[in-house]
């Protein structure tokens, strides 16, 4: 059992990367959603459909998502989490039409700069935003940095929609001018990916996540975001949603598609994988697993790889132990747990 | 340029496991196909609609799919390549209508086999088969047998549907009662998944491939394919389609679809992971990294890593030389290129 785990003492501070968090007025939106039925999206309705609309006397999941409070708190304190970064969880507010979704990262931001000012020592929180609303998300991203936020959350597709669809560029304009990273989080498919996913409970985080966020940073990259916004920061769980593996491929199959098929891929200044070295920074979300996590720090450097713990979905002591057992240096996991992170999100 | 490199004497065999032809017949078959405009996948229509229907003065790759003879020969002496297990290209027969598709198998065995009684020190095939007519399938496992071949080719979806489909289990049942491999190669994504990797062409090697693979082997797992047949022996390529770099959360996050929620799961008697160190075989086709290729010995186990080249979409002898050079033993690269293939393909 998890919480008989005991927790040592460590000479550095364990900062968890992607933490997540919901206001109960979401939870009250997406079930006068599902009740209406009438969602465009297959992914939320498995994924939220079951577990809001035949809700029995609570889930914990869904009451730990609520609590930006003592119950987090001394869950950190049981875990041994100096600190967690809170992000609005998925889809967040990207399933709403554009008012509704801007008045919901409005009311998020708010509750969740109440929650970091009463504890300013363990909270920070990332700006939520409404992609499909550009103008809007542009001025909360300014406004969050006012209330102290270190980043911004997209919660992947938006209405099936990429990061690579101009309509986003004022978003991530804005994000690289001020120096805000992105945290691309999962979203279940978007409807064009989902169909041989979902019947067999594949669509979440035993695969659909994955291959949902690994396609959107490509998307990202072979349409040339990045060579638009060089010095976009983009930060992605799971341990790089299998990139890093891929990355060798990556490079080698993109040159099949510089054949003149595609007329609408730019010629890139980079290789993908260049790219993935200079913009993109990977979190050990639901990943506790040492090889792949050595791997991951070969493969795209030891200073892209953060800690994240992935709470309250996976609030597992254990994975805190194979973290601090990994076969590191003090110096080095004082990095992945503690300095990469304060670096990229400007804690310190 | 991969022509000037110098390819060394080894004391091991090199023995290239997904190697593909294509009879001139499936390339006039296809060509029909996509002149009547009417077949219902667009990863075909992207894939081969216009390599084949704009051609102009042949394509290299279209060339050397078609050649079994002397300069295929002329290129394995060259790259040091002892012996080819060659299988029919993706989609194979897959996508035609089911007498179609068997004639087609019958005929790209009859090729397979001629090559292979000319050249019996260098060829080793694979049977076609025809998932959507099951019963002709099993009889061409049977002729296939007989006629030398030492395992099965299915290119991943057929007509977007998968192996974990009971139509498709009389072809498994014979392919665990003969000891016969089944190496699902890619196809591009089933229609269900393609949609937002086609536009920006991520829905082949760069990425869907493996998606589209990665799932199919998921998709039989949850499914309990190898707990009705414990025996099955799957080979998958790239790899293993990044499912060893996901191995701890398929555990992991497997158990989150337990809940009760999908009734159509049945009990498996293994882990995720279980059934990937039990029934599947992976090659190291179209990745040749180091850091991959020894993180996948790790998690997977060495005697599962078999060495590929993908002939002739990649043939590139920097690869072989990448091999050559990996941190092992002789005895662990004999392994890697030889004695595995030999004793899963039983070729001694």
């Amino acid at each position: 059992m998890p919480h008989t785990v005991s927790i040592p003492d460590v000479p550095y501070l364990r900062i968890a990367t992607e933490e997540a968090f919901a206001p109960k007025e979401l939870f009250d939106e997406y079930r006068a959603l599902i009740e209406k039925g009438s969602i465009d999206d297959p992914g939320f309705m498995a994924s939220w459909g079951s577990a809001l609309s035949n809700r029995r006397g609570g889930s914990p999941v869904v009451d730990r998502l609520m609590d930006l409070g003592e119950q987090r708190i001394a869950h950190m304190d049981r875990a041994g989490i100096a600190r967690q970064i809170i992000a609005l969880t998925a889809p967040g507010t990207q399933i709403f039409p554009s008012d509704a979704a801007a008045s919901m990262a409005r009311l998020a931001n708010d509750i969740l700069h109440d929650a970091c000012t009463t504890y300013p020592d363990r909270f920070t929180g990332l700006t939520a935003v409404a992609p499909q609303n550009p103008s809007f998300s542009v001025e909360e991203i300014r406004r969050g940095i006012d209330l102290g936020f270190k980043g911004i959350i997209v919660n992947s597709h938006t209405q099936h929609r990429y990061l690579d669809d101009p309509e986003f560029f004022p978003l991530l304009e804005a994000a690289e001018a001020l120096d805000q990273p992105i945290y691309i989080h999962p979203n279940t498919p978007s409807k064009g990916l989902i169909e041989p996913m979902v019947d067999l409970g594949l669509h979440a985080a035993i695969f659909g996540f994955g291959v949902e966020v690994g396609l959107h940073v490509l998307r990202m990259i072979v349409s040339g975001v990045f060579d638009r916004f060089p010095k976009l920061k983009i930060v992605i769980g799971h341990l790089g949603e299998a990139l890093p593996y891929w990355i060798y491929r990556l490079d080698y199959a993109y040159t099949f598609t510089q054949n003149g098929r595609y007329d609408n891929l730019p010629q890139l200044e980079l290789t993908p994988s260049e790219y993935l070295r200079r913009n993109v920074w990977i979190t050990t979300s639901g990943m506790a697993h040492e090889p792949a996590i050595m791997y991951a720090r070969e493969v795209l450097g030891a200073e892209r790889v953060l800690y994240a713990m992935d709470y309250p979905y996976q609030y597992d002591l254990n994975e805190v132990v194979i973290h601090d057992n990994l076969p590191l240096s003090v110096a080095e996991k004082t990095e992945l747990y503690q300095t990469n992170a304060e670096r990229l999100f400007k804690l310190v």
